[in-house]
């Protein structure tokens, strides 16, 4: 398969994800600002992918500067950083990504800066692959005998410039005879589950209904929904889970029917350094996603208009969180700081 | 005002709401099939303006067979009413409409059976304007002082021929000064909110904000919402809800939040003969609704899609009923037989 995000001859080609499913079109960019651009207007979008875009741009920044000397390259490749860093505000693998490749140009090794940064931007991508496919086998294991499971938005192969997070869960538990159904949301405003969830799962063969944002609570109330696997944006120490706005609404919804509520996200989305999801800035879009479908005016004017992309899971709704480091349950602050401090004593 | 259904120089006159907000067309129909094709494409809408259409589509019956004998007219007129019948399954209010011009058409006087039809067609449309002036005024009291209200769907004067249900409620209060701001949800897959509601608001110059219906959640968690008010389509014996898909989900998160929830809906949308909302049958529309948008895929093709019209919100987060008798709480069936035998005797 074609990922969303590859490194091919010194380029950067994305797959441009606001055409599908109607294009399958792969865009090569060779520039900081068309890295910027292509993930503020969403051509590029997923937290994991987000990150290894940004990086492999400050790559671009590099090979960009290459005539200049040290210190100018340096502030060439700074700024970068600081413009990748003003695209999104909410997905914390941007800022995590961007700052691996702030520590990577600091470092001596080896002297070729284009070099240290191109080592490190394909450290941050491979790091992601590997913890897409650890976390699928470990969230495998909740799906059950059968299931019927409900995801939001798009946490697919695409979104995460290799296996998936959330879909990457559903589809290694298919493989495994365990998933029945999969029911995607379509995720007003920009539909990533009616363009790209379905376009994902429909290529691997998975029984998919597709369905309104409206319609959650109806199909749990009327069916039998087994488990809830979203993908993060951002996650609190405590556990509180930023992702597509509609989240928290499906969470509390899985509540009320007692169905399990699973976020599979790699450690790069977990935030240590905040206490809980108030703290996590939402990034508000342009209103026209609300006030127009496919490009079409289709609401009255006249009227405010509200498009956070994003929305707060506080963590009591959060059965349990999938990573590529094994899967956690609450109390979260306590676990997530023991796995991390393992981690860092493993040197890894 | 023009209301969305009239009867005007002996036709139906109807408000295309299909075509609104970008246009303002009424269209003036003749026939009886034309009024069946109205109500099943959603030109006419809201469960109270669609038992006053069809009670007019008799009529149109009747006058289209004024040179047959009284046999043949009858037959023909039964025709009409079982026609109308098939049009839409959920709401209530075509069935209870129908059967009063059905009883109609069974009385002797007046001789003539097009002024009996005509005669009853008017009352059903003026019991509908007084249910409705009759509930905005009891459920204003239920409104605090500088409230932002959240609604979905539309629940306006153009849902119901008269001064609207919800969003009659909604404007009384406003007008006494209590309402602040009205949040209203898009209400896909047709987009009633977006289309409709806020150009009704917008008219009375309520200050109203447009979100998706994703967005529920996170407006209750993140600012202050101080009741929700929608209409019914149906409301089963024991306070069951049925109405737009949507609401079911509106209703948890609002219990969630603490937030009171109201439905306000006419007489005629309680189904007295139903113990609860398991049997209320749901329409299922077709699925281009949900995969296409204004003609245009948006959707990624091969899944299965489902399109259930409606939810039914289960009394328990009902926290009263608004009607044109008085507001209802908790426990519902007793309470609405009590309305029912004390509305019954005073012989109204």
């Amino acid at each position: 398969m074609t990922y969303s995000v590859e490194w091919i001859d010194n380029k950067l080609q994305l797959l441009d994800q606001s055409r599908l499913p109607h294009e399958e079109r792969y865009d090569m960019l060779t520039t900081v600002a068309e890295v910027a651009d292509a993930i503020r207007t969403m051509k590029v979008r997923g937290a994991p992918a987000i990150g290894v875009a940004a990086a492999y741009g400050v790559v671009l920044a590099a090979r960009q500067s290459e005539r200049a000397d040290t210190e100018a390259r340096t502030q060439t490749i700074v700024a970068a950083i600081e413009e990748l860093e003003t695209t999104r505000p909410t997905a914390v693998n941007l800022f995590s990504a961007l700052n691996r490749m702030r520590a990577a140009l600091a470092r001596p090794e080896p002297a070729d800066i284009t070099s240290r940064l191109m080592d490190e931007a394909v450290r941050i991508h491979d790091d992601e692959k590997k913890a897409t496919t650890a976390m699928s086998t470990y969230g495998a294991s909740l799906v059950p005998e059968g299931a019927t499971v409900l995801t939001h938005c798009n946490a697919g192969a695409i979104a995460t410039a290799a296996h998936g997070t959330a879909l990457g869960v559903i589809i290694h538990a298919y493989r495994m005879g365990r998933v029945k159904r999969v029911i995607a949301t379509e995720t007003r405003p920009l539909l990533q589950g009616a363009r790209l969830t379905v376009w994902e799962l429909v290529q691997e063969g998975i029984p998919t209904t597709l369905i309104t944002d409206s319609m959650v609570g109806h199909v749990m109330h009327t069916q039998a929904v087994d488990c809830v696997i979203v993908g993060a944006d951002r996650i609190a120490s405590n556990g509180d889970v930023a992702n597509k706005i509609g989240t928290y609404g499906i969470a509390v919804l899985a509540h009320a029917h007692h169905v399990p509520f699973y976020v599979a996200a790699p450690f790069s989305t977990i935030d240590m350094g905040i206490s809980d999801g108030g703290q996590i800035p939402i990034e508000q879009r342009r209103v026209d996603e609300v006030t127009s479908f496919g490009g079409q005016p289709v609401a009255a004017g006249g009227s405010d208009v509200l498009n956070p992309s994003f929305d707060v899971t506080p963590n009591s709704y959060v059965t349990s969180i999938i990573t590529e480091r094994g899967i956690l349950s609450s109390p979260y602050l306590s676990r997530l700081k023991t796995m991390v401090e393992n981690h860092d004593g493993k040197g890894g």
